[in-house]
């Protein structure tokens, strides 16, 4: 599909994308910059790409797709490094979980011959760099597009067709309500699990080893989530501000009133909302968003 | 290990601990009563149990174990219904997640020739019915005994032996600190995953399809614990209320506080939290509490 594809970050989600990429042939030559020599290092002998260097302004030279899958803060000395080197009708996108501000910020600064097509798949494990990466993690997952103001209609499908070889199944939407809708399925739920094994952490005595020991009870699936790389996270809510603090104040507000009707004893309103969010679990394994295996197939 | 042993309520729980101590050959004879008569019918066709029937008073007699495995606020009608047919020399034990109360409720109502001795096995899965139930169910499983001034020592003796063949790991403490780091590894857990579920819910519109769709974004994984047994848990919370309550509180205090931390954009604070909860999940697998595969062996 393409001659030459740069991605900028091979962690776990740029490491999966340059796997799928040779596993499927889609690119003549895959080249990869990071900032640390050691990555550079072991992407090459763990042959995820061909090239690798820390050379960014060098070494995407000449791509026809160029993917940041860097962490959000670190978009704006990408684009600053690449901006000159872009070739003339490159394609450049990104992987990033928010998308408002980085589209305008790269907007602002690529030449009028690049289109910038921003992407976000919605994949990925609580693993991070490169060798916890694999060919399959897009498989079967969502992946939006979010076009641009420099987004030409032509390279949109090309970037369709280039995630649904990956395995993805493509959805466009507008920045904006791409925002809202992933605050509320991936960005607030991030925050929670964060949160509830913050707060256990806390409640913990030093070598108390009580809460790690009982675990099994429920806090441990909260802690695959709370083992999230931590800047890509930190990055998320940052850029995310504005709808995360809203989702924050509505989740507060039925956890207040979840606290009333514990407090007084209300066992038919408990019983109707626990009724009602049992259900979605059985939606959500109808439209194969995840595995129909009682506890995730631990057993 | 005992002649007769009698499951009241055969449930997820209950239909476990019976085709435990079926393969584990631990008792002679194994009968059940439960107030539906489709489930007393199921038990017996699926060869779970040996006897089944509705009239709990009768079907007790001449039992050296007796589990109650029915939801909490059952228990008052249970123990009034059981206590003159219990055999002298009998164990009665339970499997319910909270204590405090349940145990002087008990406590007040048994004859002194009986051993009351509460268990509380934190094992489980989202599904409930006895069909879900799996004999391997509380394998390398903690199993917390909290006695009363009820209990023999020769039973807790008798009664360790016993889950221990389950194949659970047996702790004993006593029942308000049971509660107290219950609410935190189990019932806390529980209540934030119900509540991030109701939480999009109260925002998904009708038809709106996008909360199930990009759910593998982090919500898929609260949608499992918020598919739990709405009758248990809805007790559980009842039961708990002073533990709960508590720690609702510290965690909308710990969550204004990341919200702080995300409207100045501290990123530094943000970094730091999400850095400590990420080595919990670590300790937890090699506690053996959780399988050591990335998105829980999803892939």
């Amino acid at each position: 599909m393409f001659k030459k594809v740069c991605i900028i970050g091979c962690g776990l989600i740029g490491s999966s994308i340059a796997r799928a990429i040779k596993k499927n042939k889609l690119a003549g030559k895959i080249v990869s910059s990071n900032r640390s020599k050691v990555t550079n290092k072991k992407i090459i002998k763990l042959n995820i790409v061909d090239e690798a260097s820390s050379d960014t302004k060098k070494i995407v030279k000449g791509s026809d797709l160029i993917i940041i899958a860097s962490p959000l803060s670190s978009y704006k000395n990408v684009i600053l490094k690449i901006k000159n080197s872009l070739k003339s009708g490159a394609i450049l996108t990104d992987v990033g979980s928010v998308k408002k501000n980085i589209i305008s910020l790269i907007e602002k600064n690529i030449p009028n011959n690049v289109s910038w097509i921003s992407s976000h798949p919605i994949a990925g494990t609580e693993e991070s760099g490169p060798e916890s990466g694999f060919s399959e993690l897009f498989k079967n997952r969502w992946c939006i597009l979010t076009p641009t103001k420099r987004s030409k209609a032509k390279d949109i499908k090309s970037l369709k067709k280039f995630w649904k070889k990956l395995g993805s199944v493509v959805d466009v939407m507008d920045a904006k309500k791409h925002d809202y809708i992933l605050s509320i399925t991936s960005h607030m739920p991030h925050l929670i699990a964060y949160n509830i094994v913050n707060t256990a952490l806390k409640i913990k005595k030093k070598k108390d080893r009580n809460i790690i020991k009982y675990s099994a009870g429920g806090l441990r699936d909260f802690t695959r989530i709370a083992a999230s790389n931590p800047i890509m996270w930190r990055d998320v809510f940052i850029q995310n501000s504005d709808n995360t603090s809203k989702m924050i104040d509505k989740f507060i507000e039925n956890l207040k009133d979840l606290k009333k009707a514990i407090k007084n004893k209300n066992q038919k309103k408990l019983e109707k909302i626990f009724t009602k969010t049992k259900k979605i679990r059985k939606e959500i394994i109808e439209a194969g968003q995840d595995i129909n295996k009682p506890d995730f197939g631990r057993k």
